[in-house]
């Protein structure tokens, strides 16, 4: 039977990753998202097993030590991480899975998994980028900055990448994803 | 500016490399065909420059001394052959550029233009084919035995092809072939 594939989509926050990806998963058979575990509380209505892996600290860190992990961080006092097992027995089934994670994350998943396509989500510009933020309005003009810079740093990382789309029209960027997900299950190893 | 691709649609006979590409053609922008040079004569209603490029034997192989073809073929007493100029001149304005062509003329092209992208395109099982073959009515017994024998022998070349496409459902073999047309075109170098 055919094996699936692990598409790792990345890039600097504000690119549009989560967008592209939600009206991906809506039109796109055979693909499911990566589930992370995390240490964090579940909040009201959320699932173990499908929002997310519940872990305690404990059984975190015994899941790191035994190196089942693809990647894990630490974000605001909690772990997030994305199990090996999941994702292995996905793509025995021959389902592709798809991780949207940060680029220090899809770094890890590069070391860990080089199998994986790595996919790089770039906003148009930086000018584009920083107008983005603007209209969050939820950021303040010095975490604005911080993003800018981080992101003029990543940027620089796209040439690690297999392939990189340019989100300027949301339709054009999920087409192309979904494109690079069909060519890849065409290709010949 | 970004450069072109050629594409190269290659398989056994009946396999439907031309309608699947037909299809295509009407779907996708920014997509040639390729035109081929010819020794024979123009047929009523056929346009030099746009249906072939009409040529002298002389002027043809002023052309295959000079190796100005990708490929070249004697087919029924004429020559065909791939102007090596007019596909580089529309991969420098950046259009992707689609030929199709039977196996031996991808395997030249693969020598004289190895950047090629090469798609093999493959009936969904000899039996399936045996009864295209059947259905075109035009074929006589010991011809038909003849093309499979042919195309079973060509089914081994896939292998020293980038991406196959089964063309078991014609909808399926269009989306497929254009979704390795937009992914090569994300492809970061």
């Amino acid at each position: 039977m055919r094996q699936g594939h692990l598409f790792v989509v990345s890039g600097p926050s504000g690119a549009g990753k989560g967008t592209v990806l939600k009206r991906l998963i809506n039109e796109y058979d055979n693909l499911e998202y990566s589930i992370s575990a995390t240490t964090r509380h579940s909040r009201k209505g959320e699932v173990d097993g499908k929002d997310y892996f519940f872990l305690t600290e404990n059984d975190f860190f015994k899941l790191v030590d035994d190196d089942r992990f693809i990647e894990w961080a630490k974000v605001h006092n909690n772990y997030y991480g994305t199990p090996k097992d999941y994702v292995l027995e996905m793509i025995e089934k021959g389902k592709d899975i798809i991780l949207e994670i940060d680029i220090q994350g899809a770094k890890q998943v590069c070391e860990s998994y080089p199998e994986a396509i790595f996919v790089f989500l770039a906003p148009p510009s930086l000018e584009e980028l920083a107008r983005r933020l603007d209209q969050r309005g939820s950021e303040n003009r010095h975490t604005k900055e911080v993003r800018l810079n981080n992101a003029r740093e990543e940027m620089k990382e796209r040439e690690n990448y297999d392939y990189e789309i340019i989100n300027d029209k949301i339709d054009q960027a999920v087409l192309k994803l979904k494109s690079i997900i069909i060519a890849e299950n065409c290709k010949i190893k």
